[in-house]
């Protein structure tokens, strides 16, 4: 009995870690929807309270575009930036779509690496404003798990190609 | 023995969902690449018979857009517009790509929820025709699933938002 | 306690095929994060030793695109491409973004089917200079998959619309 007590341990731990991949790629793509509903509560609930979130070159695709850091920190900083004229600019015309990226698990803690693009629709037409290398870092709560750092960097910075490089060794 | 039996059958209901999800990501993948090689059994097999699909201004892009949606109720309606002018006309040129999308399953039914692009190469040029916010349902069939419903409507529309807010909720 | 154990046997296969297609969607990407930051050592990680890597028009989007197939055999022949001058002069300001896919595992073997683009960052502007139909074949690899032949076709050839044929029959 003490095998098979065992063995199912083992599954269950190893369920338990297919359950969090899952369970983070949809907590990154839900972040994405509420930000293009301005639903800021949901955007919001997928980060810690003090979940950092870095956005160099903030405004790319703008003419008033600069290469600074955007940097939050904390649910508040993040709400500022979602009900800025910057991003409400964008609503209801912006699609802010992640993926694809490498998920490492480690017991608590998670991170991913990869993509994500960003459009904007412009009468008849879609353009591309950003496409950005992200690193997202993640943190269990109780049952699921919340974003607490992300950095978005513009594909072509020396500091997106950390990012990649720091992903494409892990394995 | 109960509490080992009852142990493994819970595992088993938390396993189901894992690979329900992934299934699920599959089915919607699969009928992109059948509309893109204009395989209409393959993507009919992919649809309850009674399936119901709509899409908001399907000819945007085009020169001769409306702005009307296309509502088509089972596998004849949807085989119909498959072998129209209109959709045949992209083939084989078009890139029909599906994510990302957060997904909720609830016993035999779920729903997903996320973006779509419809690409069209020209040359040696890609147009993106459309970025779209969709809500698809399914419900379970026999050993696999179906989609029931999806609805797919254009970036910037009122009730792309009311797809989006749906979604971005319910966590 | 036959059936106990037999149960529980059948829950660690099912588990183990959930694993498997988690284990390749991670796969594909960490290649494509690979060949973004030039890591060549860990885009051939990526590979078994004969891998087959066919890419069509490999120019297309460049002045001197020709329509001839780049076949490569094996580590050398991919690494000699990725340190050639047609990829290293879109590095770092390129994005290779697969997906999405569909997965079918068979025991020790796997197959991919679905999309990939290709982005480059032009100053403040992003070109889509690629979208791809491509079909993956790995193997298990003692614990991990490799990929063992990936062919990757534009959109709109005859050889892309037979990928995606073999894709959406078979289910």
């Amino acid at each position: 009995m003490i095998d098979s007590a065992a063995t199912v341990t083992a599954l269950e731990q190893r369920l338990l870690k297919a359950e969090d991949e899952l369970a983070l790629r949809n907590l990154m793509v839900r972040y994405g929807l509420a930000v293009d509903c301005a639903d800021i509560a949901a955007a919001l609930a997928c980060h810690t309270n003090d979940a950092v979130y870095i956005v160099s070159s903030p405004k790319l695709g703008r003419d008033d575009c600069d290469s600074n850091d955007l940097k939050m920190e904390g649910h508040q900083a993040i709400a500022d930036m979602l009900n800025s004229e910057m991003h409400q600019s964008l609503v209801p015309n912006c699609a802010h779509t992640v993926g694809p990226y490498t998920i490492e698990i480690n017991g608590d803690t998670a991170r991913a690496t990869g993509y994500s693009r960003l459009y904007h629709r412009e009468t008849d037409d879609f353009k591309l404003m950003r496409v950005s290398i992200n690193e997202w870092q993640f943190v269990r709560h109780e049952k699921s798990w919340l974003i607490s750092c992300r950095e978005s960097r513009v594909v072509g910075e020396s500091e997106a190609q950390t990012l990649l490089l720091n992903a494409a060794f892990s394995h």
